[in-house]
C-alpha cells in the first residue's frame, strides 16, 4: 500500500484497530499482595465474605436508645433515661439495653442488642448522676449504620476486569483480602529503526543521533499499565528489523516500532507488518499532526503499531493510542469523558483543516486566571515538548484559535 | 482549641498551612538511572553539554541544493543540476555541495557542507541520468533543521524542582545523561488511631474493623512521589499516640494521623501535634464535607495533618492536601489549572451552604454524551467510593445542582 494516499481520520483509525482486536482478554493470572496492587487489573469477582459493617455502629457520639422512648421529647418537655453504663470502642456491647435506660455510646461503637437508635450528645443534658435529658426525639436507625449496610455478604463488591485504585485497596483490606489475582502485565515489544540511531549510552558519531523513543514509549506504557520490552535497533535493514518484529510477535502481546525518519525506512515497517498475518496493515498513515505516518496492523490477534521517528510525533501518537489498546489487551473498555484543563490563549493559534492538530502548550494560573501559550518549535524537536505541560487539540474543521478564546488542554 | 468553633474554608486552610512551611526544599539528593526517573523531582540544573541537533539535518526526502541556484524555478522552467551521489542516513556528509551541483538526501540525513536548503523529492523530476529538474523555488534552511536550533550548548534545558516526565526523560537522553540527580523521595509517617481498628491481616473480634486508611493514604502518597512509612495503630492511648508521633517527627518530612472516629479520640490528636512544636495547630475544622475534622499544623517546620478517621472523608481530604504538601517538600509550587470532565447530571444534587460539598459520581460516556450519576451512600462506606470514578464539587455558596445541569468533575 503506498503511504498516505488516504489519511483517515484518528477515531476511525482507533476504532478500525480495535474491531480486529478481541475483546476478551487472554493474559495469564497473578497472585500479588493486595497493597502493592495499585494500578493493576483484577482478574476474578469479589464477593463479599462476610457483610460490611459486621454490627450496627453509632455514627455521632451520644446515648443509645429505643426511638420510642425519646417520642415527644422537647427542651420544655424533655424525656427522662436511666443512663446504664458506656460503651468503649472496640469492645463488644454485652448488656442489652431496655426501655426507659439509655447507655452512652461513641462514633464508630457497636450499637448494644435492644438499642435502634443514638441520640446526639448536643441534643441531651445530664442534670443529675444517672439521668439523661433527650430533648429531641430521634426516628427508629437515626445516627446508626446498620449491618451489611456498606456490603452484603456474598455480594460481588468489584468486578474482573477493575483497575485498582486507592479505594478498591480500601475495600478488598476492609474484608480482609490481602492478596489479590490481577492479570499480567501486557508485554510491549519496543523495536527502534533507523541507521542513524545508536542508544543513549553511546557518544554520536556525526551524523547519528541516541535513541529516544523507546524510552518516552516506555514510560508511556508503564504508566499504563504495559511491561515494556526493549527490542533493540533494528537500522534500516529489513533483515533485522523482520528478526526483531518477529521475536516481538511470537513472545509479546503487543509490538511497537519507531520508524526511521525516511519514507524508505518507513516502508521497511509496512513490509514487515504486511507479512506478518491476517489481516495486516488495517491504517496507513493517520489525519493528525504531528504523528501522520503511523500504521497500525493486527497479525493473527497480534496488535502492531508503527510510531513515526521523531519523538515529539512518537509521543503525541503513542499517549492517544497506547493506552486504548493496553485497555483493550486486560479486556476493558474504557469508560470515556475526556480530561481536561480550560485556559485562555495568550496568542492566536492557525491550523491546517482536514487534520487534528495537536499544539504544545505551556499552562499556568495567575490572579487573573488559568492561562495557555502555544510552544513553537518543530515537531522533531523534543525540547519543544520538555517546555509543554499540555496539548490544545485542534480538530480537523478548524483553522485555529483566536488569542482570548477560552479553550481545552489536554494535560501532557 | 475546642473543636468545630469556626470551621476553616479548604482554600483558606491549604493557603495558612502552606504558609506556616519553608518553601525551600530540605531533601537529600541521589542519582539514579535516567530511565528509571519518572515522577521524580530534578535536583539540579541541566545544562546542554553539546547542542541538538548536533548537526544540520534534513526534515524531508529530497536533494540538497544551494537556494540560489532554484531560484525562479517553476514546472514551465525547471533549473537544471548536476546529481552529485547520495547522503545516506546516520554517515557523515564528506562531500562539500557547491553550485549548479545536488545531492540526494534522506529525511533526518546530515545537510553536505555548501548546501543551504533541500527541495522536496515531489517538487523535482529526474529526466536524464545525472540531472535533476528543479520545479520549485526554496528559500536558504528551507527543509532544514539547523544546529542548535532544538538546544544551545551550555543552554539550562531543565530547570532542578522540575517533576521528570517521558519528554524530559528523552531529553536527558538526547543529551547522553543516563544517570540524574533527583531529590530522595519525602518520608511520610502513617498513624492510625482508635481502640476499634486492627491490621487488616487479622480477623477483627466483633466490634473491630480493619485499618484501611493507611493504605489508601499510602496509595496517594506513593501516586504523588512520596515514600510512606506505616508507623502503627496506637489505639486511644495518648502514650502510644505521643511516642509514635514523637518518632515520626524525628525521622519522616510529613506527619499523617488518621484519627479515631470519636471526638475524645480525635481530642488526643489534637494535644499531641499541639505540644509537638511552634507553631502548632493552625487549622482546626474545615469547612468541607467530608472530612470537616481535620486538623493541620506545623511543628519546628515539620508538617502534621490529622485526619478524619472514616475512610470516605480520609481518601477525599487526603487526595485534596496531601499533593500539594508533597509538592511544597519538594520546594515546588503547583502551576495551577485543575484538570476536569464535563458531564451532564442524572439526577438533581442537594448540598447545604457554607461548605464545600464533594460528592463521589459516576461519569460514564454513551451515544448521547458524558453523563454523571450520583452515588448516594454514607461517608463511612468505602464502597461508596469503589462505585465512583469522580468528585463533584458543590461550592459552599451553592445549594446544589439540578438534574441535566452540565457540571464539572474531577477524576478520582
Amino acid at each position: 500500500m503506498p503511504e498516505f494516499l488516504q489519511l483517515t481520520p484518528v477515531q476511525e483509525a482507533i476504532d478500525r484497530f480495535l474491531a480486529n482486536l478481541p475483546t476478551e482478554t487472554h493474559l495469564s493470572i497473578e497472585q500479588i499482595p493486595t497493597i502493592q496492587s495499585s494500578g493493576r487489573v483484577l482478574a476474578e469477582d469479589i464477593l463479599a465474605p462476610h457483610p460490611l459493617p459486621e454490627f450496627a455502629r453509632s455514627t455521632v457520639d451520644g446515648y443509645a436508645v429505643q426511638a420510642t422512648d425519646t417520642h415527644g421529647a422537647s427542651t420544655a418537655l424533655p424525656a427522662y433515661l436511666n443512663l446504664s453504663g458506656e460503651i468503649h470502642i472496640g469492645q463488644p456491647a454485652e448488656q442489652t439495653l431496655v426501655s426507659t435506660y439509655t447507655i452512652l455510646i461513641h462514633t464508630g461503637a457497636m450499637l448494644p442488642p435492644g438499642a435502634d437508635a443514638v441520640v446526639m450528645l448536643e441534643d441531651t443534658q445530664q442534670v443529675k448522676t444517672g439521668e439523661i435529658e433527650i430533648l429531641h426525639p430521634v426516628a427508629v436507625g437515626e445516627n446508626v449504620i446498620q449491618i451489611a449496610e456498606d456490603v452484603k455478604e456474598g455480594e460481588i463488591v468489584i468486578q474482573a476486569g477493575r483497575r485498582l485504585r486507592a479505594q478498591e485497596i480500601g475495600g478488598l483490606l476492609a474484608l480482609g483480602f490481602t492478596q489479590v489475582s490481577v492479570y499480567q502485565r501486557p508485554r510491549v515489544g519496543i523495536i527502534s529503526t533507523g541507521d542513524e540511531v545508536v542508544p543513549p549510552d553511546v557518544i554520536p558519531k556525526l551524523a547519528q543521533v541516541r535513541d529516544i523513543n523507546s524510552y518516552t514509549l516506555q514510560n508511556i506504557i508503564n504508566r499504563h499499565g504495559g511491561e515494556s520490552i526493549l527490542r533493540g535497533i533494528a537500522g534500516d535493514s529489513l533483515e533485522t528489523l523482520q528478526a526483531l518484529v518477529d521475536t516481538s510477535h511470537r513472545e509479546d502481546d503487543l509490538i511497537i516500532v519507531t520508524a526511521g525518519s525516511s519514507v524508505s525506512a518507513r516502508d521497511l515497517t509496512a513490509q514487515v507488518f504486511e507479512a506478518l498475518g491476517k489481516p495486516g496493515i488495517l491504517v496507513h498513515g493517520i489525519a493528525i499532526k504531528p504523528g501522520k505516518p503511523t500504521i497500525l496492523a493486527v497479525a493473527d490477534n497480534v496488535p502492531a503499531v508503527g510510531l513515526p521517528g521523531n519523538p515529539v510525533s512518537a509521543l503525541v501518537v503513542g499517549s492517544l493510542i497506547l493506552p486504548a489498546i493496553l485497555d483493550r489487551l486486560y479486556g476493558m473498555s474504557t469508560e470515556g469523558g475526556s480530561t481536561f484543563i480550560e485556559a485562555k490563549l495568550t496568542t492566536n493559534v492557525a491550523s491546517q483543516a482536514g487534520r487534528d492538530d495537536y499544539h504544545p502548550v505551556r499552562v499556568w494560573e495567575d490572579e487573573n486566571g488559568v492561562h495557555a501559550k502555544p510552544i513553537y518549535g518543530r515537531s522533531n524537536l523534543i525540547f519543544t515538548l520538555v517546555r509543554a505541560n499540555g496539548l490544545l487539540v485542534i480538530p480537523s474543521d478548524s483553522n485555529g484559535y483566536e488569542a482570548g478564546t477560552t479553550i481545552r488542554v489536554i494535560p501532557f
